[in-house]
């Protein structure tokens, strides 16, 4: 057991810093509604042993460049954060590498008599968008995702044919609610990456109905098969990503039990159960894919 | 100062059940996903004082009958929590009253290969439903609403011709982000809910457009009359609601300075501020209006 | 059936300014937390019917004066609401009353080599303290409280004796466990607020004390009377308070049937449920009290 | 670019079981109150790409094992998450690794009449403890941490001597708040806990008080050396820990100008943000230290 401490992987910056930005070049307003966090590393050591803070680019530094460079658009929240991972890894010799993360909110506009309204804007309020860029050196590394897409299919869904042990008290069923929150992250194959060859919001859109489409169509025999068939049609459709993975909560739906008061109940009412709830994490991915560094670290729940 | 101790107004029950009723009488199915409590007011003084629990209906009895109650179906929040409200003052002669609560949460059908999906749904995530169902003696109240219903308009907003102090450092703008939360609540004329005139899911959504449409009209001097720019519309429209009342969040977003960067900043660039915010609570209501009891009573941030 | 509308109850302001007090005469550090909401009551019928602002205090103006109140100190969350209340009614002549809402958050020092520091400080956690006071015209209401007062007895708690029905299958007990998160507002009499009179911060250590004892001391035959319990012990010993009024939730502890496993299960292994739960509301208060206005409008929960 | 599908890191189980458990042996009550998550790793391609539920131990069953386990006691979240672990492995040969976690919430007695109470008890509402165990074939390893432990300097900090660019406006300081949210979690050497040579609920405990102590001592001259003086205090004392991380946001605390109202402001009165704040991450470790194999790898926020 050795005594001498050092300093292992390290990151600091400052997070969600909340950006709108509204595009006003005409009457029709454009709004994009970002929540983003920058983070730098390399080596500092100095900061850390010493109280050195001679390379430590201060987080509020790193706040104002992002509002800054808001002021020339966002675009995508993927080609915004890759600017910004340009940006501080040229501008300070010493940085090294960071992650930039950000989540994005949708709004959809108003409908007022009758018509799309110019600048006045509902949230939409469905899942959120998010996106990571992480920069190692010369790799660049870009995950997109999204999160709490609530699905649910009400009939078509089993679970049967698994193994019992002397804590099974689990009855077979070929006919349950069958309901998840989605969170999926996809990474993008770096040389799509590098070639600039991705359109970030169209491939955002396409995965989502995908996803959707992959849990509606086939009877699911658990959870873990449907994940599959979600990911088939993204990892069909979409040649420029690697990998995509799952984490999502079985969120357990209950028949509720009504004979005691003379009522049948066949599947129609339910008890929605908070916790403790199923969770199913699962990697797809192509055989051969681009290194993912160490993108993945650091992001909860990705086993 | 009297030392004796009084019971003064209580009511006890079941919070927070969560329900989901599928409806599968043909292979499209429908989902209603509520979230609802059930209370119960009466003379319960033993109870407190004594210990002696005879006229206590307990909250479990209060969650099975909403659940048992579901497999006819629910309609509509409102006139689900009217069915629990009449079956409670009559079946227990000692429930005098009571207060029935509920949030609905929209669902809406997965697209899939083109079509709305038979029994695939999404969650639609905007605003959440609401109805409360008080019952005192034979008097019974409706009150409808919804919450979280986020709204920006990106112009045609400012705020000036305010008075100053020695604490007043707001300069005046006539141009600035406008944005809230809606939460709104309306309580239905007394006499419509007792005639049972009144669809309330229908009204639901045409309050919903109008709250809408109000926000996004006209240039907004400042939030507290744009709330009644938004109540005109209800009122006008739907002569069955008596009075409307807001709390709405004033959501600051922030001209960014982008000048110490030698960037101009012409209202494209905003930090959207989570604490403090502005806080407007305004109730319209007609001249004459029936009786609204207490019906009020416990509903937080509605003046 | 009127079409005029008018405006009823409203009030605006700015919500939850966040302020931390150091108290530095000395080098060892005193610290106040305080969350602290300001609306202001009057007539503001020109703001919201015509967009005048004339009268309109601006809420950045209320955030600054909560700021530069701060200066002078705090000393309890009510005195500091009550400086507030009468700075707004004086200086303004159309502000006839508000409200002024703030919770506090405990910290402690850190003991570090055996000593509690000087001007480090570690969060408490436990509930939270809370105070409002509401003005009228010539009255004043001071209402303090706490939530997140989480609670539980393992046994010396059971509920009997209740009423079935055709819905009822729980079964009786005589030893369960009680648990709750107090959620608990007191109303201080309006004489004794006035001439001055009470030491908010002492009175609230002896009430949260007396809350803890009379949840602790006796067998529970239902939540209900346990509330009793705990008022009694405070209005017994706290002449200056009139009223106390709980919202509890009853957090339910299933034990968990453990015989399919070979196992007994004496009252040892507990499900912890989040929903539903049972939500019990009462209000204790003296024969004689003074007049409470309207001083509970608008608290959430408390019938 | 290969169309072929392969199924990489997944694991699954049941997440957030709520745990309470009453030793009860004599008249004075034990508590222990956990929030446990158990899932599973191994060969599940079946599962996955075939819909075979053949090795699907199902989430349930785990669930009953947890509360099955519990019976028995916890003692601690490490030793019982250990116990889930080798249970799972063993009784399921295709069941070769996993990930178990558990959130410990602390409770003391309530003190009533003067005295701690036998069966009483309220929940400390301060930090979360936290335990992660992995088991990946042969190998163990252990993680314990803890979240929310709120902790804050009102002097004795400072932030200079930073590289400064086109986009810095921070002033320097030598007197500030420091105030963060500790989140720490580290790992023990691998054969301490092989050889059950670690008393985890003694080492959490002094780690808790090492880290305050760590933070109180000395002067901060960024939140990056603070944290090293954490670090040390707790490698210095544990030896059977190999590894501390932090993530730590700066919660930032803003002088408010007061000069606009006549007042100064030497460093009392400040303005608490919420977003954005800094985020400070970093590990620490022994120069030698036992193979970590992939236990990190989910945790969010710990790069």
């Amino acid at each position: 057991m050795s005594s001498k401490i050092v300093l292992g992987k390290n990151q600091y910056g400052k997070a969600e810093n909340r950006v709108v930005k509204i595009t006003r070049d005409t009457d029709r307003h454009e709004i994009e509604d970002l929540n983003v966090t920058s983070q730098l590393r390399g080596d500092f050591s100095a900061a850390h042993f010493e109280g050195d803070n001679g390379r430590v680019v201060p987080t509020d530094t790193q706040k104002n460049t992002v509002y800054a460079f808001a002021r020339d658009g966002i675009g995508s929240p993927e080609e915004f954060l890759l600017r910004l991972a340009k940006h501080f890894t040229s501008e300070f010799d010493w940085v090294t590498g960071g992650r930039w993360e950000a989540e994005q909110y949708a709004w959809e506009r108003i409908i007022a008599n009758g018509k799309e309204h110019d600048h006045s804007f509902v949230r939409k309020g469905q899942e959120v968008r998010n996106a990571v860029v992480v920069r190692e050196g010369d790799s660049t590394y870009v995950i997109s995702g999204l999160s709490d897409l609530t699905v649910l299919k009400s009939t078509q869904s089993g679970f049967e044919g698994y193994p019992k042990d002397k804590y099974t008290t689990l009855q077979e069923t070929s006919d349950r609610i069958l309901a998840t929150a989605v969170s999926a992250r996809w990474r993008y194959n770096n040389d799509a990456v590098a070639e600039g060859r991705i359109d970030y919001n169209a491939a955002y859109e396409s995965v989502k109905a995908l996803l959707l489409e992959g849990f509606s169509e086939q009877y699911s025999k658990a959870l873990q098969e449907t994940l599959y068939q979600m990911a088939q049609k993204v990892l069909d459709a979409h040649p420029e990503i690697d990998e995509l993975r799952f984490s999502t909560p079985n969120k357990h739906h209950f028949v509720v039990d009504l004979s005691p008061f003379g009522l049948d109940n066949p599947n129609e009412v339910f008890f929605a159960a908070d916790r403790p709830y199923g969770l199913i994490e699962a990697n797809f991915e192509r055989d051969l894919i681009s290194d993912p560094g160490n993108a993945w670290d650091g992001i909860a729940g990705f086993c």
